[in-house]
């Protein structure tokens, strides 16, 4: 393996390109939810459909780790299990709740086939590849806080029904605690542990699957409840 | 699935029959160390080979979480993660200290090949069965405090020239923040979620390995160092 002279704020830069264009902020169902067109019923199969990923989100760490020799990479990845399962799949559930959905609803509720086999595939990648490549599908975390910005102030201003207590994992996503503490982990141990080309490799690999996982979530959705049958849910 | 009509204690009871005889304490590498016929150097290989054990566990414990669907079980699962991540493979390393070994002979040094196939076979079948199986792997912890109780009496007794400072590790095992804690969590986790013949088969599997794993280690470090050249070690 070949130490790498790319500097590593450069090696981030060439990520963030990537980024650039395959992030979901570009996806058309996101341009619709900013600008305050979607129907109650088409963000509420979204936050439905998204919830199948958020639950599988301590079990994709666990695997990381399960992975992981070193202690102190480990140290640094248990929070997220600790905060998705202390909190943040619960704070998802309440978004939903705010949206007027049952529980049950939406941690039982029907998930669309391709959102399943696209989280499903992330799960089963992060227990099959290195844990460096695990670690590296969470740069998507360098463009998330913007995302998420656009995304608070849309619903908020644009879809009053949603009741405000909904917003709570948002608000911690943004938060010092939230993507900021997450990534700046993440970059830490890739500084350290990404040093060669291989890994290098593995980095880009695994943010062009994640911005795929992202982008095909919202394509689901998009097909499903906003072209098919004139944009008519079942939770309209 | 069948729901079972044997009640869980008289289950844990078959569970407890199993270990009888099986149970590491019967293994004459054990016998040999708690009559204090060990020498130093004998102590000190069965450290170094058994931190290859130790520093692989809280690694199969997120291969069970990242199997389980069941937050409320990985909330008492994670303790473990932390735990070991957080002092106890330092308090092993401390132990191999206090019997004079260097740091880098029990965190680099060389381990016996049986003992890393035994090790690494463990978790790979935390990673690849189910999660049941993995949280019942566990279940020596039935048989633990006794081992533990003999071991700590015997190192301090007849091996004085361990420095008492090494047995941190053992007295928190005996703490009740130690295995009472942790077996009294899986107890609460299988009297629920292994209620099926199936889990339950799963279970007597998952302990019949893990008896065998932990015999196999001592058989590896009593066949190299106490029946091989006349018992004479790196580590005299």
């Amino acid at each position: 393996m070949v130490e790498l002279e790319v500097p590593f704020e450069e090696f981030v830069n060439t990520l963030r390109e990537l980024g650039k264009d395959k992030y979901h902020t570009n996806h058309p169902f996101h341009k619709l939810m900013i600008e305050g067109k979607l129907t109650p019923g088409q963000i509420r199969a979204w936050v439905i459909n998204r919830f199948y990923y958020q639950r599988i989100l301590p079990m994709k760490d666990a695997a990381i780790i399960s992975n992981c020799p070193f202690i102190e990479v480990r140290r640094v990845w248990i929070k997220r299990i600790i905060n998705h399962d202390s909190w943040g799949i619960e704070m998802w559930i309440r978004l939903g709740e705010a949206m007027g959905l049952e529980r049950e609803q939406i941690t039982q509720g029907y998930v669309l086939p391709s959102v399943k086999f696209a989280v499903d595939t992330y799960l089963n990648l992060c227990k099959s590849r290195s844990w460096i490549f695990g670690v590296a599908t969470t740069l998507t975390e360098l463009f998330a806080p913007q995302a998420i910005e656009e995304r608070i102030v849309a619903l908020k201003d644009k879809y009053p029904w949603i009741r405000s207590e909904g917003f709570e994992y948002f608000e911690w996503r943004l938060s010092e605690k939230g993507i900021r503490e997450d990534l700046s982990g993440t970059l830490d141990i890739l500084r350290k542990y990404a040093n060669t080309l291989e890994a290098r490799r593995e980095c880009i690999k695994a943010l062009s699957f994640k911005l795929d996982l992202l982008w095909s979530l919202l394509d689901a959705v998009y097909y499903e409840y906003v072209l098919k049958n004139d944009g008519k849910t079942p939770y309209d």
